[in-house]
């Protein structure tokens, strides 16, 4: 019974998340129903990580099992050709060990978080980053992250309805870029909180207005109470860029 | 009688392209309903380059004269309320001199074309690209370009349907470059035939595959015969760019 891994790219911008419910598409089901359209196996498709409702994603990772062996070329042509015409494309597919998994297996996980700056809306990047009417710091939001780089208890920057069993994370890269109008938040750790990234994006986006200093980001972090939280960014400037296995 | 300029940036997915027409939403109607909304005043919209369906714009430019004056922030700011949900963006306005034309005062005319080459179909990049499944040669197509810089009759690369007086253009610029997955090509002349760029591309395209080598370029640029053409790209790579004037 041999297990696949494909590397998927999605606009999440029309589904409810990664994960499948009941009150929407999502790109599980999505995926999970073209595997049935092609090979007639009920499956569960598994994801290196649950997107948010909006999230885009780069190179999710993900696995299944399948009874039938098939090319894996094949196997990514034929899910690429059901899955439309939503916003999904399986990049690569490939046959992995069979203890390979998609979560568990993962050693980092990356993210990107977009921000756009400047007075008009967004036209060709709508849903795509996140449009901020005015200029923001991009050195003093850097400085910022570097207070939450490490490891730490990230209880300030993790949503109420998180099921991780302790808030105590290992954050190895936080970088905040600018380049024209645009600003690139990069995170990587092996694994993140619920929202955690859209909770330091947030967060330092309230030191790019000048409104907080990186101390207050670092005394934040230390009181470990989400009420410290600055505003959660939303999911738009989201991508989940890739995982190392 | 003021004259304002505007740049503007429009994803062309959703629209019959920047001239008003009876058969659907174009970019030009939707900033002249907007004018109205604002201003009461009915006027036309006159663009620096008529891109057709499905084409995008990163700056193109265009003015319009108002009986009253209103400040330049002001038009900019009311004419991105009210062309919503449309996905126009009015980046700049202002107070532009009596005798300024969108059109006939422009100096060079610069346009980009993306290209995705990928097995995979495009998810985030719908529409924003022209997806090629296989390699391109990139450098061949850039020697290739060279052939048809300069000034020369256009007629090879003209659409039949195109209402330039003359077929002789002088372009100025056109590379190709490549950057992972993603070729770009760009153009630059004081003008363009109508379908030029996307002409071009569609040529270039042969010679990246290893159909035609650089001098078959010459030559069906030579031979001033529009069936010489290679298939017109399609419009979703290509984007207007700016205007200098």
């Amino acid at each position: 019974m041999p297990r696949y891994r494909i590397t998927v790219e999605y606009d999440g911008t029309p589904f409810v998340g990664w994960q499948r419910q009941d009150n929407g598409p999502s790109v599980q089901g999505t995926l999970e129903a073209a595997i049935k359209s092609f090979s007639s196996e009920t499956v569960t498709v598994t994801g290196a990580g649950r997107t948010d409702t909006g999230v885009h994603a780069l190179g999710q990772v993900a696995h299944f099992d399948l009874v039938k062996e098939f090319h894996p070329d094949r196997v990514r042509d034929a899910l690429n050709h059901f899955v439309r015409p939503s916003p999904i494309a399986v990049l690569t597919a490939e046959i992995a060990d069979p203890d390979f998994h998609a979560r568990f297996s993962a050693k980092a996980r990356h993210y990107l978080y977009r921000i756009v700056c400047r007075r008009a809306p967004l036209a060709l990047e709508r849903d795509h980053a996140w449009h901020v009417v005015h200029n923001l710091d991009a050195e003093a939001m850097h400085a910022a992250a570097q207070e939450l780089v490490g490891q730490h208890d990230f209880t300030t920057f993790r949503a109420s309805e998180c099921q991780a069993k302790s808030p105590v994370k290992t954050l190895d890269k936080l970088t905040v870029r600018r380049a024209l109008d645009e600003i690139a938040i990069e995170a990587s750790a092996r694994s993140f909180l619920h929202h955690q990234v859209r909770s330091m994006v947030g967060t330092l986006k309230l030191v790019g207005e000048g409104k907080w200093r990186p101390r207050d980001v670092a005394s934040a972090l230390e009181a470990c109470d989400r009420s410290r939280c600055g505003p959660v960014a939303p999911p738009d400037g989201l991508y989940f860029v890739k995982v190392d296995y």
